[in-house]
């Protein structure tokens, strides 16, 4: 699972039905210390996330379908969880 | 998903039968502000999306099979929404 | 399989649930000295491992999904052994 | 799909029995302009490319059986189309 | 797949039960001259391969399970070659 950011929305109106009626999220991957790394991508979100949350995001074809119900949906991210915290042992950081 | 400008075609006969009747995009993956990163790569189109336009690609096997409605598709990518809009808290990317 | 260092564990409690019930782990890539690479990431844990151990982590929905014996999760990350040694010919690695 | 251009052959007589019987080529993923990008890799053949040849290559491991009608295979990678024409508008790339 | 050299083997005895009985050995990617690449990650060896062969590396899910014959393998990485030789026209490469 990635740790991300959710720092926007997506509005796509002409696009596969059965990614209509779910919310599309920006998501930017972050490090153990909140720090933006990587690029943004975008992801379904099913667990009410909403911008500013840091989430769990899977990058997978089958959870996504799996976390919508849907067999039929074309997509690979999807925001299944919120973060309310990380506790990290910063020795073994070092 | 990754978000993507599309920026051309790509014409190719000698191919599996199961591409055959599909428009071929290159598509190339931008950040939010539209500025191109990474490289290029291609994806097939089922939204009838154009050169120029900012789309929703998805890459992996599953979905791109599901979204062509074919099951004996071998291919990973597919343009599956044309952005309208994208609305980012700009205080999360700071 | 990825070699990594368990340096961590995530507190979420707003998520699908059939991430409910399981570790989740920050685990960060290492190579064979030990020596952290690459960025963190999250996985959740089926063989008991703890913060410090050194791990297999599979990143594969499908392997998550069998070693959870859990059709249904969302998920891509999974942490299937801890390791106890390593041997390298390091001839191979001049 | 990635837009490789085929550089070589592989012998390997040691292998996976649904492995036998298919060319086994080296592919080189390269840019718009033909220029070499990132690092070969290996892909078999389903559509009688030549080394030289600009070709389709899937990095799927679903899309590889399919392509190869063999459920048993274990392999993801696989060149699915020989190019003909690039078309691109060059004024996306600025 | 990916081309790469055995370096090591790895001793987990606390694991998934799928795993044991199975050779988990270092692989390190390699380029078409032999030099390393990349970083070294795990595979399990399906075709006998020894410490210092080259060999063929597979990097999917579906795929390790079908060269175990197990389907309840939580596994991506299979060895499933030894590599003879190589054939490069390196005016290709230029």
């Amino acid at each position: 699972m990635i740790l991300a950011r959710v720092t926007g929305t997506v509005v796509s109106t002409q696009k596969n039905p059965h990614l209509a009626g779910h919310r599309l999220l920006v998501v930017h991957p972050i490090d153990l210390d909140g720090k933006l790394v990587s690029t943004s991508f975008l992801a379904v979100d099913v667990v009410d996330a909403g911008v500013g949350d840091r989430v769990l995001v899977i990058d997978d074809g089958g959870s996504a379908r799996i976390a919508l119900h849907d067999e039929g949906a074309p997509l690979r991210n999807v925001v299944v969880g919120v973060v309310d915290d990380i506790e990290v042992d910063r020795g073994y950081l070092a």
